[in-house]
């Protein structure tokens, strides 16, 4: 499961609208220090702005050179690729690091600041059939797409390299007028992101790689993250983690029902393995389909601070309830809950849900067999402190309880949730930073999608992790993804702004008290 | 819902093999009448004999002209056609009769006998396409096929135009010879038995139909019904009868859910529209998926009969368990149930079966998506003395009980259970008719599939309704069906023979008791 930038879609339609937020970030600079760092940052804006043309085509150079992990694609030329523009970019180390499957890249720039900040890139990115496209998916071409702006169509594009690269050029600009970065940094790529991170711990608990980012304030995610209307960014304390699985049932392998579909009226004497799915899933919820029921389940459900509910009480104030309901085109919310209540439970409660269903006949009408397997694809999501270790476990314990033992479980993802204390320095830095910027804020205690921050925030790195960034990119999983390099709306930051952006984190982390 | 043929498939593996059992019927003819009738017979089939290679030129010329309802293929043709080869078969009366969709035809030949006899027709067939035929679909090409002898292929020649003229031909040689019927016949046709006789009804109450169909001693449905190998015959005295449906769930119809596939996570808030289907559907059997818990489904479900259950230990016993579970590939019969046991469970409990399901996201994998709709495809088999009236409205009203309201029941098929006393002259006729050709016949209470006898036995028609023929065909609703003209295992009835039985079958339901 990949949807790390679930909250860059749906999240933020639910999550922010309105006025900023930032007034949650607690920075205080001191005079002094602030001026120092307005003027390098005026100087550092000059030698971005001046760098804008190659940093294009860089990026475009970077675009044509995609690693896909599921097809083999790059997956050799692509790490070091990645190693290469990261000394490129001032990095003094860079090295490739295997593992089981593609291999990562670990770099760092050490200043002797006195602080480490980590950063996480993926340099692979989804599968793309030129046929769909309206430009070459690896050409980068800068296009007028309206109301954007000047944009940039690739694959990569937003999903990650344009969002990465406005740090590797920060960093060449503040090398370029001879500023050092206010704080050391770590960088750790992968290459199997899209394929769920498949290997991403061994990168990360490499002996070279864990010590590092164990002196690392947090870890941060660069990236586009701007609503593409108000400007705004909705910014999250952590997400929920996801078990992506299909529940499976096959009389050829089980011995339970028929080897191969046969004529419906048998089904008098012979078991029925889509039934057997049938029942099998509908002991998970009640009966309205709402809440889980999975044994165990339930029980390290976290409920709500009262800081929780009052960010939430915010986000139900600042956005609209008639509109999404408008969009989404539901009549009500589960159990008929008020607006702030509806964001409470679905920022709060886990789920169970069921992404599709398949099995036997599926034509128009219907035909007389009885079929020998079915599958349901579900997905659950956690919130803390369900683990995805454990709710694996549960389920094949609930099943087994109740004779479900011939309905297969197929893992196919996941990991834990992942969550980042409000008062971490990342987050504080990140919020001064949008401040300084006037970017407005909304902050959210947690995302209701998922992405895998746990890899940093839980054992052995134990860090905070936060996705920072503005900007805007769409399609990130589709045709024509793009990313705004020149924005139309004064409200949305286009290509120097995101990579200042970038500068001003530096920063707000170094100077954050 | 055609499932018409069902016994000829699934069923007769199950239910029959092994050796005859016609001594259950209970014919005596007096010694003068048979030996008149023997004498008779001898003539007509010399004139079968003679005919044969017309007689296959009718039956290329019959497929050459497929009607089919549900792409109104031939609708005004087929049954102008079906009046034409009636009257030149020597029936004196042969009208089109108007319904709401393709017209039906009711065809006499009064000749003063003392007994009616009906007899039911389709001239319909099932859809078809060239490509996936080995010899043109409407040719009736007639080809070698191993091990079967020399079979005519096309569509329609085994369902059911190729058994029909058997009848049509019998009495073309009784013509022909100047015998005359020993029976008066009515016949009465329909157009749309592939569109589940949607308008059988109107034809049969038709009241130039009706009160002939009174005077009939039962109808007759004719058409090869040997198994390939040993040439036996299942004969059965009653079938299931089917509501076939589907359940839908549709966010964009309810407002409960949301009205398009959206992003997964909004679960946690947002009904589901596939799992309220999952729900609904659990509440439909027990939770091994075997047993209807349908509120009042179950009541009118009744108890095997004494002979029922001494025909089924005779099936038990004639019938090789081994074979159909390897057949199958199923471990054992629900509840671990002896075979005696299973074939009691078969024949005498009425299903709820699940054809189908599909919903949401059906590739390979998972994809973060909440769907909007889902359906499953459901048949329902009844035995008596339930009903497909009582069922459809059980089925709304127990959904609707417990909420599931947003459930919608789309029933796109079905009619009651049908059964034939073993004691009507019918039965007895057939089965004195098969001894006298010496065609074993295994005797089953019911049909654990369907067909449509209830139009007949059942209110207004209320008469017995059996199949009878000799024969074999196979590929029914696929490409390359076809019938056995010549056969090359002498326990199976070629074209002559099976003309003949057609002739034996009336005189001796003339002389019986």
């Amino acid at each position: 499961m990949s949807d790390q930038y679930d909250r860059v879609s749906t999240d933020r339609r639910a999550l922010m609208a309105g006025a900023a937020a930032a007034a949650a970030a607690g920075a205080f600079l001191s005079p002094a220090a602030a001026s120092a760092a307005a003027a390098d940052i005026a100087v550092i804006r000059k030698a971005v702005e001046a760098d804008k043309a190659d940093a294009i085509k860089r990026l475009q150079e970077w675009i044509a050179l995609p690693t896909v992990a599921a097809e083999g694609m790059n997956v050799k030329e692509g790490p070091e690729y990645m190693a290469k523009i990261a000394r490129e970019a001032g990095f003094t180390t860079a090295e490739i690091i295997p593992t089981d499957g593609v291999s990562g890249v670990f770099a760092t720039l050490d200043v002797g600041a006195p602080r480490w900040v980590g950063v996480y890139f993926m340099y692979d990115v989804k599968q793309f059939d030129p046929k769909e496209w309206s430009s070459p998916p690896l050409e980068g071409r800068l296009v007028e797409k309206a109301p954007f702006g000047t944009v940039m169509v690739g694959r990569g594009s937003t999903n990650s390299k344009g969002g990465q690269i406005t740090l590797l050029n920060a960093l060449r600009a503040m090398r370029a007028t001879g500023k050092k970065p206010p704080v050391n940094i770590a960088l750790i790529c992968e290459g199997e992101e899209e394929i769920a991170s498949t290997h991403f711990r061994q990168i990360a608990t490499h002996p070279k790689v864990l010590p590092v980012l164990e002196k690392c304030e947090g870890i941060y995610v660069p990236g586009p993250a701007q609503d593409r209307l108000t400007g705004e960014v909705s910014f999250t304390l952590g997400a929920k983690g996801p078990v992506e699985l299909q529940l499976t049932v096959d009389g050829a392998k089980t011995g339970i029902g028929p080897k191969t579909d046969i004529h419906s009226s048998e089904k008098a004497r012979i078991d029925s393995p889509i039934w057997r799915l049938v029942q099998a899933l509908a002991t998970l919820t009640t009966p309205d389909g709402n809440t889980p029921t999975l044994d165990g389940f339930m029980d390290k459900v976290r409920p709500l601070s009262a800081r929780e509910k009052e960010l939430i009480a915010q986000l139900a104030k600042k956005t609209n309830e008639d509109a999404i309901k408008q969009a989404y085109g539901n009549k009500a919310w589960i159990d008929n809950l008020s607006y702030e209540k509806s964001i409470e439970r679905l920022l709060s409660q886990p789920t169970i849900n069921l992404q599709g269903l398949v099995g036997g006949y599926t034509g128009p009408g219907g035909k007389s067999i009885l079929p020998s397997k079915a599958e349901a694809k579900i997905e659950i999501r956690m919130v803390p402190n369900q683990t995805y270790e454990d709710t694996v476990k549960q389920l094949r314990a609930h099943l087994d309880k109740r004779g479900f033992q011939d309905v297969a479980i197929n893992v196919s993802g996941g990991y834990d949730p992942t969550e980042t204390a409000e008062d971490a320095r990342v987050v504080q830095a990140a919020l001064a930073a949008y401040k300084k910027m006037n970017i407005p804020v909304t902050l959210s205690p947690r995302s209701p999608g998922s992405w895998p921050g746990s890899l940093f925030t839980q054992p052995p790195v134990n860090k905070p992790a936060i996705h920072y960034g503005v900007g805007f990119g769409s399609g990130a999983h589709a045709p024509d993804e793009f990313i705004v390099i020149d924005s139309a709306n004064p409200k949305v930051a286009g290509y120097v702004d995101a990579t200042m952006a970038q500068v001003q984190f530096l920063y707000a982390l170094a100077e954050m008290k």
